[in-house]
């Protein structure tokens, strides 16, 4: 068995043209920015808008990511749909591709369901994708998801599937979950990924394996030295810059903001461009989210070369 | 134009085999019972599990059940999804397959979007399925896709594509809502259908045009019977004779309580199967459905005929 995929994952933001196709060339160079920078490649995930694409979307962006040479072991797709048979599919084309684990979304249509019908939903999926190289992180995001993923359903899986049953992504944004993730499951080799940054130095102090943020789409060097020296002497130094940084882009829409950053820092406005529902930054918070981030002496380097 | 649906209609269930795959035939035969208890399809609707198939699953099931001579001018298929690409898709294919509308989710998955994200999500599936045929019913049902629609949006989308956007099915279970849509919007032409049966006899009294509800999977005449007689002296009698029925199934999980009444009277089992993340009734849940219903002198003649 390979090893695990750990650190700092970025849900990386999918770049549209105007028609609102994917740019697939745009994509990989981002990916390999952020690989520059020290940061996995989360990619269709919730800040990439990856809900708003159709399963055939997806898949061929990820063909043409792996084909224009990014690593598939640095890669965990989210894969997660209202329909188990479109998981399925999405988890079985990035495990042939080589990809490290998938990020899966419980079924998010259906309000109110039991642990015993998430728990039939990931069964299903784990038998029907049979492949004993499948790694899923169960995503937890309560706020945007509003079906979430209890300890007690997290317990029954890790029992039934050891192994590829791999982690967690906790994007509930509760430090008090996080913490009974890592002491139930992590001394079983369950990883758990903190939702953002904010918790990144908790999270590996108490036995976790990183974090898959929206703001290591912009901050993502910073965000990886903290990873790596989290035992330094300088840690809380590092957190507290961090969560600065986090903070300015938390104040706007968080997925328009990262856009405009990147369209102002790579000097190419198609970036601005949101599937809807979404919609972009208006002129005064673009105006805002940029003056607060040159005040803090914010940049994003070889952006865009 | 041919005239609009009007009337009762039932988010038909789906019917599954035993490894979740829809039983086309058994599809058919259930419309084919709803038709002639006076019930028109909206197939495709949130009973219907729409959201648990896939969208290449639910165009073979609506080519199926058209082949099979099911009349798709008495259809209005569920077509909105998270992906707008998707919910062009599937409403494209409808209309070309000659159905009469399309009842249309806004896209799910992030929440606090703005009014202006979901009408250029709308515009933006209107203009690109581009057909003068579609007939777009809008899909407020805020408890479960927690992403309503607001009246403004209402009014800015008959604005800009009067005659296409033709109606609204309210599933907020708030009748001052469904009055406020009554008052401002059906004098122009805008079609109001009531959530549920229950608030049948007051949508018709404010001009509304009917009802899309789960229950009229299971007692589809008496609902549509209530539709044809309600300006007459005993309209009241028969709306309290509704209420007390839907009384009995709201009081179990609805999907599971409406497969398990087709399957007890069709004397077919199979009818019980729902995918995950649902979950079929519980032998104590399902004795207590049935004996409700039998002490009210419920049954489902002609089924599984």
């Amino acid at each position: 068995m390979t090893q695990r995929i750990s650190g700092v994952l970025s849900p990386v933001v999918t770049p549209f043209n105007a028609d609102y196709t994917p740019d697939a060339g745009r994509f990989a160079r981002q990916c390999r920015w952020l690989l520059a920078n020290g940061v996995g490649l989360a990619v269709f995930g919730t800040n990439s808008e990856a809900n708003s694409l159709a399963v055939p979307e997806r898949m061929e962006l990820l063909e043409q990511l792996v084909a224009a040479g990014v690593d598939p072991a640095r890669m965990m797709p989210g894969t997660g749909a209202c329909a188990f048979t479109d998981t399925v599919r999405l988890t079985a084309h990035a495990v042939k591709l080589g990809c490290a684990g998938v990020l899966m979304l419980p079924p998010f249509y259906y309000k109110g369901v039991s642990d015993e019908g998430l728990y039939r939903s990931y069964s299903e999926i784990v038998q029907r994708v049979g492949d004993p190289r499948l790694r899923v992180y169960l995503y937890h995001i309560p706020p945007v998801a509003q079906v979430g993923i209890s300890l007690a359903l997290i317990e029954r899986l890790l029992k039934d599937y050891p192994g590829i049953v791999a982690g967690v992504k906790d994007s509930s944004g509760d430090w008090n979950n996080t913490q009974a993730m890592l002491e139930r499951f992590a001394p079983q080799g369950f990883d758990v990924f903190a939702g953002s940054e904010t918790f990144l130095l908790a999270n590996l102090r108490g036995g976790g394996r990183g974090c898959i943020s929206a703001t290591a789409n912009v901050n993502p060097a910073a965000i990886a030295a903290l990873h790596r020296q989290w035992q330094g002497a300088d840690a809380d130094a590092l957190q507290a810059g961090l969560d600065r940084i986090r903070a300015i882009f938390a104040r706007q829409p968080m997925i328009p903001a990262l856009k405009h950053a990147i369209a102002h820092w790579s000097g190419d406005d198609r970036w601005r461009t949101v599937r809807p529902p979404l919609v972009e930054l208006a002129p005064a918070q673009a105006a805002s989210l940029l003056a607060e981030l040159e005040a803090a002496g914010f940049s994003m380097p070889g952006l865009g070369s």
